[in-house]
């Protein structure tokens, strides 16, 4: 029996549409379900640098900007067009200074050069490999949401964290016309409450039942026996292993290990990141904590840290769950 | 060098002003410093339902209520009087049913059945016990409030969890005076946030210098080292030494073992609690998780699940801070 895959919104957050990339604004669910209309590289790095989109949304949207400006620049000479394609990489490196954006447009950079020292046309060439990168990931994505359904039991109770991007409430969905009796929780995490909005979100669309708990449960859950198994994504991950996640994802990894409870990550491992030592922390403004929408939660005068990541040892994962997005594997 | 102490509001948070017992409305921390003025019984069990007043303002307004009703019910006969107390005990115990208040409450009835035994007047005979009684937890918090500090060293940094009701902050004041240089972390302390709203600011008020974290980033401050030492308070201890306190406490300990943090937790061992597993934890309502003040955190349907609490064994304790509250001491 092959299940057909009900996509979530969020596993493929950005769309393109002959001289538009819709991109999902991640910040307005689960209040509504809208599409930003990016039309060039400004309105990219806009919406990456304000957040409406994330973690792998981000991604998306980084490759797709090239496919929509190389259509957008028809007429600009071989040289022209690589150097437009430099300067396009440049601004997106720049829209969030400590996240690696330099890896992903590193690749389309090497590959307009590719065109040219193979004496072939940059736009086509750069436009397929683009296309086929995306449409490769897309693929091993799905295969990897079969492979978190397979790990998940009848009977299970499943503990997540953040936001998967759709994979484990597509995952859900699978086990749910399985027939499989599963429970999900989901951690609020502060402090953007991505588990409560997305999360709980994308499961409850699922038709799929989720119980939302504070960050400060998790030791409860797992000493009362009420979780049984933790599904993690990852926002980097290293060739040996280590991986990092949206920051609380270290101490659930830690007390999973305590009560011997699987703990599984999904991963994408990367050749250039050796260990979690080598990954940079995204220390974020202090107010995004002290905040609540538009609300202060703290009025005094008071300092607040809020590194935006944890890096999780391989050696607290039970299996990690990858798959490779590099393009020369 | 004696440094006179100075007084968080947080430390004894009701008052007994004639026929008044002010009790401080924590919920309006830090917005304003405004005191509740409670008349009878009624009202007192009001401000417990309400949770105007939590940890030991509940325990001191169930105490102080006693002093002001003998003193509102002069004309009664002893055998009246008896009636009174037990049906003040009674109400109270029920204004939130799984608070132990009746091993407080019961306190206060058996003095009145000891001075009908031994042939004295009610009144006095159980003022007078309740006076010394309350007088004498003044003192032993005072001097706990020393040994606090004493346990802080120059250079310092500690991570503290929810409100430790005054105390952590006076010895905080004790060891600004004493010139040490101290930093304190304050988890937000979802989803109450009595850390971001009552302990930094109290310690704010103290003039200490103090850091709000998210509850997820504790395993990342003790893994790059910025916090040395762990203080918590506990709401119900125990003869063994496990204790109860705010959910979240029992990963913070977790993490602190395994980085050999020093873990120190205030505590008010019971004789009649003998290990963790006899204290029942509260379920709260999944609407305190949901909302945040007004606003609903997430519109879509969701359960939530609130354990008011969790217990920490006391394996995970470097070394408890206790004080004996007993009657019978």
């Amino acid at each position: 029996m092959t299940i057909k895959i009900k996509e979530s919104p969020l596993f493929w957050p950005a769309k393109l549409k002959k001289d538009t990339l819709e991109v999902l604004d991640e910040t307005l669910i689960p209040k509504k379900l809208h599409y930003i209309k990016v039309k060039n590289t400004a309105a990219a790095v806009r919406v990456i640098r304000e957040m409406k989109t994330r973690a792998f949304g981000q991604f998306l949207v980084v490759l797709s900007i090239f496919l929509l400006e190389l259509d957008r620049n028809k007429g600009l000479s071989e040289e022209k067009l690589l150097a437009k394609i430099r300067d396009i990489a440049e601004s997106l490196n720049k829209s969030r200074p400590t996240f690696p954006f330099a890896e992903v447009t590193g690749i389309v950079v090497r590959w307009a050069i590719m065109a040219i020292d193979s004496g072939v046309k940059i736009r086509p060439f750069v436009k397929r490999n683009l296309q086929g990168y995306l449409e490769s990931i897309r693929i091993k994505r799905l295969e990897r949401v079969e492979r978190i359904a397979a790990l998940i039991n009848d009977g299970d109770s499943i503990l997540t964290h953040c936001n998967v991007s759709g994979e484990l409430a597509m995952a859900a969905y699978i086990c749910k016309r399985e027939k499989k009796d599963v429970h999900y929780f989901a951690t609020e995490t502060r402090p953007y409450f991505q588990g409560a909005k997305l999360t709980c979100w994308e499961l409850g669309q699922m038709g799929v039942p989720v119980t939302l708990v504070a960050d400060n449960a998790i030791g409860s859950l797992m000493a009362d026996r009420l979780v049984n198994k933790v599904i993690v994504g990852s926002d980097r991950s290293c060739a040996n292993g280590d991986f990092a996640n949206k920051i609380g994802t270290y101490q659930i990894a830690v007390t999973a290990k305590l009560f011997d409870i699987p703990f599984f990550a999904l991963t994408q491992p990367s050749d250039r990141i050796r260990t979690g030592k080598d990954i940079p922390i995204e220390i974020r403004q202090a107010d995004e904590l002290i905040r609540f929408e538009e609300k202060k939660i703290y009025r005094g005068k008071v300092d607040g840290f809020y590194p935006g990541f944890d890096v999780v040892p391989h050696e607290l994962v039970t299996r990690p769950i990858p798959i490779k997005v590099s393009e020369n594997e």
